[in-house]
Parts: structure tokens; sequence; C-alpha cells
């Protein structure tokens, strides 16, 4: 059984060993090969993997094709993403929008969605396959659903915590639900482990997407990697300041808001901060993650197999909310 | 059996009868309503359900999915080339990028593009449903790589009729050659006619593009339903610019062109068609567009059925090259 990093290498190994796009025609495929480059951390093949190593020891080529193919899909929703949000930067680089251009990124966005397909088509059992693409493809909707009901919330002053959920759960959750189901799949395990696979995706995605509101008000620099305060300069919303405006009334909230982001900068970054902590949004949200946190330890604990088997999903999903400690 | 205006009836009972797209979020499944209520002459669909009829008579709802979803990834495309060409129309009307912006044209193509392969994925038959699928990946890459190279021809003065022809072959021809061959998958009918027909579509395709490049230049208001001679005003590569090129000498062809190219409107339009007359190339171009034809034509008589079952392929062939005689 493998550990986070050493899946990671697994994982390269086998696609560095896989030529994933061909050659020619340049211009298409070289935004896609710079993206995959450029990949983060690379969590959602390695969900795939652990949660097939559940059940079974020896991966086969089935295991990597799958989680080759939602990592293409997700590092697709990353290029669309960009032009859609007017993003320069992405993992540190130049996003393909800005690095290649509008047009390029569109295109080459589309191969590599297709490309995703055409990796998980390379599955060998043609019954797993069918299942596997029915998860793909319902998941894959629904992240397109949930980057539109982002698009609109922005737009909208009536949003509450329950919608702004499930915005995340269409948004990051299902995928990496289908991600750790996938692995089940490929294993040949119970229809109850699927869903307890599922279910724990999706409560960690949750709170691992609260979180990151969270510490993009309340975390340090040295934590967080970037200054604190981004979303509040963004006026973005987030759960913090949905939680606020529920908890001060839509009136009033609106009154004091229009008055503090008047002002810019450090003025507003800790007055919005100050109006969270004397409402007790910070508490409240604290008690929403650790509420997802524990959902989705009790998920992974509900699945049936041996305790040690459980070892490295706990210490990824401990590291992944870790933190919220 | 169903001619052509019979089989577009069938298929638009279908899908009318399917609700294809949930109603929310909005924002997300509206423009892609909007693109298939406009939908134009469903050439790909019919195709899908004629070649299947070749072999047998009754439809089965997978060959209403198989020919919906090939409509709805061909549909995908349009949104998105419209946006990487800028185009304001379609079909008459103003097209997704125009009327609802170019956020909503990404993203709506993008679940267009999901939802074409959910759609083929309601494909009953779990081997033939692996089979299209597979077709369907390699299909839809190649016109991904057709589009960028159409692109990238833009850019370059150095294409040659061979290099023309297959960027034609992947933007066009091989979607027209999957539908067909996926009606002979649906109809489990012998490799041997699968590739009859995919050679068939292949060589259609090439033929009726070829035409529509002779036709802009060539035909008159009447015939093709607006002003001839857009793609010498936008100074496209066409089969007749290459043909030209190549006829006079790279040379001799840029300084002749250059100074045509200053003129514009009437004036430009006559001069560059004469050059063409004048090189001979209309009518190589015509040879060409009667060369694929043939080919077609020869595909579908090596399909082994008796003759009177490609009577509507054949008619439906003649309508769409109707425009060379």
């Amino acid at each position: 059984m493998l550990n986070f990093q050493e899946a990671v290498q697994v994982f390269d190994d086998f696609y560095l060993n896989n030529l994933i796009f061909p050659p020619e025609p340049h211009n298409l495929y070289e935004p896609c090969r710079y993206t995959l480059e450029g990949a983060g951390k690379k969590i959602r093949p390695v969900l795939c993997m652990m949660a097939y190593q559940l059940f079974r020891e020896d991966f086969t080529e089935d295991v990597f094709h799958t989680a080759l193919s939602f990592e293409m899909f997700h590092n697709f929703t990353l290029i669309h993403d960009d032009i859609m949000d007017n993003a320069a930067v992405r993992r540190g680089r130049p996003s393909v929008f800005n690095r290649f251009g509008q047009t390029a990124a569109i295109l080459s966005g589309d191969v590599m969605n297709i490309c995703a397909y055409d990796r998980l088509a390379k599955v060998s059992d043609d019954v797993k396959l069918v299942q596997l693409l029915r998860l793909f493809n319902r998941t894959a909707i629904e992240i397109c659903e949930g980057q539109q009901l982002d698009m609109d919330f922005e737009q909208r002053n009536d949003v509450v915590l329950e919608a702004y959920i499930e915005m995340i759960r269409l948004k990051t959750s299902v995928l990496l639900a289908a991600c750790l189901k996938a692995g089940g799949i490929l294993a040949d395990t119970t229809a109850a482990n699927m869903e307890g696979l599922y279910r724990y995706g999706i409560h960690l995605g949750i709170a691992f997407q609260i979180q990151d509101d969270l510490l993009d008000t309340f975390g340090t620099e040295e934590s967080i990697g970037k200054q604190p305060g981004g979303d509040i300069r963004a006026n973005k919303k987030t759960a913090l300041s949905i939680a606020l405006e529920q908890e001060m009334g839509r009136e009033a909230f609106g009154r004091e808001m229009s008055s503090i982001l008047r002002t810019e900068g450090a003025e507003k970054y800790t007055g919005v901060k100050r109006l969270y902590e004397q409402y007790g949004v910070d508490k409240q949200v604290r008690k929403m993650v650790q509420h997802y946190t524990d959902s989705a330890f009790r998920d992974l604990q509900s699945i049936d197999v041996p305790d040690d088997r459980k070892q490295h999903l706990q210490v990824l999903t401990q590291y992944l909310l870790k933190r919220t400690k």
C-alpha cells in the first residue's frame, strides 16, 4: 500500500512514460502539455489509487488510465475557468489563457476534455468502463453546473449558506467523490463501500473548501503562502460573508458593508474581519468545517475493510484539512 | 425505410419528446436550448439513421441516442468555433457568443460537449457503447485538430492542396463518416461495410467542402443564399486560392495578389475571380469535386446490400452535392 508521496510518484511514472499528446498540431497540444507539466498536487488521481488500494494491492493499467482521465478532466476545467475568471496566474505560472491566448485556451481545453474521455476509454473491462463513463458524465455535468452557480452567485444578493454549500458540492466535491468511487468500481467492491467512498469525497471537498474561505481571511501569510484578505479585497462571496449577512439581516449588512467597502486595502480587510468576529461568524464557520470533517472521517470509518488499510487515506485527509487545527 | 424529410421528422419527434437539458441552472442550459432550437439541416443524425436502415428496418432507442449525441457534439463545436472566429451570426440568428456573451458560450459549449457523451452513454448495449465511444473520441479529437489546422493555415503562406484537403477531412469529413459508421455498428453489419460507410462519409465531406469553396466565388446569390465573394473579401484560404498559388508559383502569386488585395469590394472580387479563370483553377477545383463525388458514390456502391436499399442515401448525396451540377 502506497502513501501519498509514493502514490504521486507511481502516478507520475505512469504518465511520464505514456506520451499523452501527439506532437502535432503543435499549437493545439502545446498548451495541454504545458498544463500537465505544471500539474498541482495530483490529489484526484491519488484518491482514486488509494481508494482502489483499500481493497486490492496490485494496480492494473485500468486504474492508472482512470486516475489520469480524472486528472486531465480537472486540468481542462482549470484552463477554461481561467478564461472565464480572467485569471493571469495558475500554480505560480502564467495561465494558459495568459500565455497562449484565448483561442488556444478554448480549443486546447476542449481537446483536453475529449482526451480525458479517450484515456478513460482505454479501460479494458467493458462493464467497468461503462460504469465509469456514466459516473464521469454525471460528475462532469455537475461540475459545469457548479461553475455556473458560482458565477451566478456573484451577481446575486440573496444567496444562503445551504445554496453556497450546494455550489461547493457541485464545483469541487463531486470530482473528489467520483475519483474515490471509481477506485471502488475498479476494485470490484460492494455498492455500500462505493457509496461510502462517494460520501467521504463529498464531505472532504466541502470541509476543504469552507476551510479555504476561513484561511483566506484568518490565516497567516506563512500558513497559506499568500497575503490573507484576497477574498475580502475582491468582494468575493464566501461562507463567511454569507453567514455574516444571515446574522446581521440583509438590510443592516448592506448598510454596514457599503460603508466599509468604500474603504480600500488594509482598512477594508480589518473592517470586514472585525465584523466577522463581532458577529461570531468565524466560530460558526469553523464549526461547519469541523462538522464536515467529522462526517468525512465517519464515512471513511464506515467502509468495510480492516482499519489499518485506511491509514493512508486518513493521513491524506488530515493533511488536506490540517489547516483547521 | 425513411427518406431525408421523414428521417428528420422522426429524429425531431424523438428529441422534442426528450427533455434534453434540465431547467436549472438557467444561464447554463438556456444557450444550449437556444442552439438546438436553431439546429440546421440535421444531416449528421440523418446519416446515422439512414446508414442503420441500410441493414435494419426498425429503429431502436439506441439509434436515436447515438444520432442525437453526434448532433449535440456538432452543435457544441459551432458554439466554440463562433467565439474563436468572432462570428456574430449563425443560421440566420445571433450566435450564442453574440447573444449570451463569451463566458456563457464557453461554459454552455462545454456542458453541451459533455451532454453529448452523456446521451451516447444511454446506449443500452455495453459492447456497442464501448465501440461507439472509441469512435466518438477519435472523431472528436480529429475535429479539434482540424479546427487548429484551419486556424494555423490562415497564418501560413506555404499550404498545399493536399494539406488543405487533410484539414477538411479532419474538420468536416470525419464527423459525417463517424455518423455513418455508427449506424453500421448499431445495425451489427460487417467490418467491411462499416469501413465502406466511413470512407463514403470522408469523400462526401471533402466533395461538399470544396464545392462550398467553389460556390462562394462562382455561385450566384440565388443559388447560395448569400452574396458570392465572401471568401475573397475575407482573404480566406480556399481550394481555389491554394490552387492558384500552386499554378502561378509563390512569387508571382504574391506579387499579383498584393496588388489586387489593395483594392476593395467588387473590384477585388472580380480581380481574383478573373485570375482563377485565367489560370484554369476553377476547372481544376471542379474536377476535384467530381473526383471526390465519384469516390463517394463508389464507396456507397461497395456496401454489400441490395441497391434499392441505398436509394435514400443516394438521393441525399445528390441533394448535398447537387450544387455541383
